[in-house]
């Protein structure tokens, strides 16, 4: 299973709407007989490269599989039938399917009477396709706020110059975590402050870049010429529904969205199933400050990727702008998941504790 | 030497101004005769005790010191005498003394036929006596900044509460570095906003007390009744020359001090000069922000520990104010040297890589 897990992780990135997904087949003697994940959405499922690769060695044996086998006959026919057709005669999932339009498959196999099993590894499946699982359970895109800061939480100096704050290593990280994002999220302070790229950089050609979104309300930030409207990656400009936008026009899609309730800037809620509905699972928020606030208020960052330098300035902004928080019983409490140096650099991912409060 | 820099370890916060020395005799075949550490400023050497301790056994033997034995007559005699004595035929010492008064052990070693070393375990030896060597060297007491923050930052909420932004276990760690240090400084800022303790919360009754030092440039943060001016620990209120303290008498000793060449507040060159003089080689700063600021900009800062707690509060005063660094090329770079999880915090050790600039 841990190979299995390992394999799944390959896909992150490409498989959007879809979860990763890693299979290994056993042989009746319980020897691999065949490997294989879910490549991208619309390709064939983990299980049935993995069968492939088994033949007809997979015959009375065992599949070990990250997830719950799939039930539905999606544009790859359901899991359960192949694992059936295969002839195996045990599964074994570390996760079941919470995605009620896919469940079911370990109820179809035990009712064919193949032995089932669930929970192996649970913990460690369950990390490797935390994106996927929160989309289905909240019904919206994963949101990993990252950002980079000093060890006073500065983001930036006094003058406003951030480059670079943190080290070569922290910064190619933020690449990988772009990869493995659907979707690249900034504010149009950032967008006019940096005319950030927010691509991936490349290494390899399977890399695929992740939709690069700018939050501009009044359609004003995102001039032609921005490095943004390049052609490395898809982009799309989310304004306000009165925005005069012609100046984007065959530059970039432009989304509508409504504003928010409290007045400032566009709705997070709205911006976040507009993006579902496109195949959006995981976002990627890059700043600033301002909109990361914006994020936290709405409840809507699942998980914090804070790149810290053992630096200090003493002024400048702030990571994090106003998330309404005004007294300590308040403070937003996280647990840390992961402690990292990079370099010189130190990279602690976290949590939030309780369910952050949903926006009103 | 391992255990002979554990020994060490065990002065820590009783031996200014000397510093931390552990001691083991072997006895001619090599096992261990005695063992000595320095207890407190005044009392026998850690040779002395560990050769009290191995007695006729170490005659022939090994010394094992973490220190270069001292060679000046002070309290005690000189240590060097006191091997030679015994008839130790063998010293080994991890670090060299940096104190022309006291240096010169080796070389009276050597010249009486005893075969002498240097340099084994330095690193762990030199990291144990951190803040005694940097006094030294410096020629002014060592400076560990403390200060603690949450993900984003910030020492306080909006409304000013702070109480609690780390852990307990945190809380616990800060009470151990005010026993190990010679002396804690507040800003009159923390003094007139927190009416802060400062004592050691004391688990055995050897903890030696530091210091209390209120930096209040006009007299008017510490009123009579204020925490800092009970007996727990002795309290020293520093202020300007001309500052009106008739409120203080009988209460806390007053020191009178010139301001800053800036004219914000007090000199922190002169203020480590006065407590140098005093015999304090290890101040624990324990803020504010402002006063942090103050220091780092007068170079003043050796050593920065940062307890870090995972929450957010995207408002409320930041860790570090001004501290004279306008733009990112010139922020105080640092290396983290230690990084321990405490409970569900952080504790970030880290140090100036280029000396600071001095105060000018
Ligand atoms: N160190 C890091 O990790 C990092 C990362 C990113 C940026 N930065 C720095 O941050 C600075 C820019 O930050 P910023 O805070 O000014 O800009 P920002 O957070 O990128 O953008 C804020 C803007 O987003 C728009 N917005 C749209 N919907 C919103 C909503 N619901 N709530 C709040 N805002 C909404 C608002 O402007 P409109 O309503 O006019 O659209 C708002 O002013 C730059 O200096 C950049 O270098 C640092
Ligand atoms: N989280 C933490 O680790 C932590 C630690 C401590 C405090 N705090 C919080 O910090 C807040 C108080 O911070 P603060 O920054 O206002 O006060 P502060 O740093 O404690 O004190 C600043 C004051 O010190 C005096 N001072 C004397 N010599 C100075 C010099 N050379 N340079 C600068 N100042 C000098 C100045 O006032 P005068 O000239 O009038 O004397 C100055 O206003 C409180 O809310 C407290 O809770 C947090």
């Amino acid at each position: 299973m841990r190979r299995a897990v390992a394999l799944a992780a390959r896909g992150l990135g490409s498989t959007s709407p879809n979860p990763v997904v890693g299979c290994v087949v056993l042989d009746p003697r319980g020897e691999i007989a065949g490997e294989g994940y879910h490549h991208e959405a619309g390709g064939p499922h983990a299980e049935v490269h993995a069968l492939r690769a088994a033949g007809e060695q997979a015959r009375g044996g065992t599949a070990l599989v990250t997830l719950e086998p799939c039930n539905h006959t999606g544009r790859t026919g359901p899991c359960s039938r192949a694992l059936l057709d295969a002839g195996i005669a045990r599964v074994v999932y570390a996760v079941a399917d919470p995605d009620p339009g896919a469940a079911g498959g370990a109820t179809t196999l035990a009712a064919a009477g193949v032995e089932v099993e669930q929970g192996l590894l649970a913990d460690e499946a369950e990390a490797g396709n935390l994106a996927w699982l929160t989309s289905v359970r909240r019904g919206r895109p994963f949101v990993r706020w990252k950002y980079a800061a000093t060890l006073d939480g500065r983001s930036a100096a006094a003058d406003g110059s951030s480059r670079w704050i943190t080290s070569a290593e922290s910064r190619a990280d933020v690449h990988r975590l772009r990869a493995e994002a659907d979707a690249v999220v900034v504010g149009s302070g950032t967008a006019r402050a940096d005319d950030p790229h927010l691509a991936a950089r490349t290494s390899g050609a399977r890399t695929l870049q992740p939709l690069r979104v700018v939050v501009d309300t009044g359609a004003t930030a995102v001039a032609p010429g921005a490095r943004i409207l390049d052609a490395a990656a898809p982009t799309l400009i989310a304004v306000a529904d009165d925005a005069v936008t012609g100046h984007l026009d065959g530059l970039a899609p432009v989304l509508r969205l409504p504003r928010a309730e409290n007045g400032r800037g566009l709705s997070i809620t709205a911006l976040l199933d507009a993006l579902h509905e496109r195949g959006v699972r995981s976002v990627l928020l890059e700043g600033g400050p301002v909109l990361a606030g914006a994020f936290l208020t709405a409840g809507a960052v699942d998980q914090v990727v804070g790149y810290l330098a053992p630096a200090l300035l003493g002024s400048g902004p702030a990571a994090l702008a106003d998330a309404g928080i005004g007294t300590i019983g308040r403070a937003l409490r996280l647990e840390v998941t992961d402690l990292v140096r990079l370099g010189p650099d130190l990279r602690i991912t976290a949590v939030p504790i309780a369910p952050a409060p949903e926006e009103n």
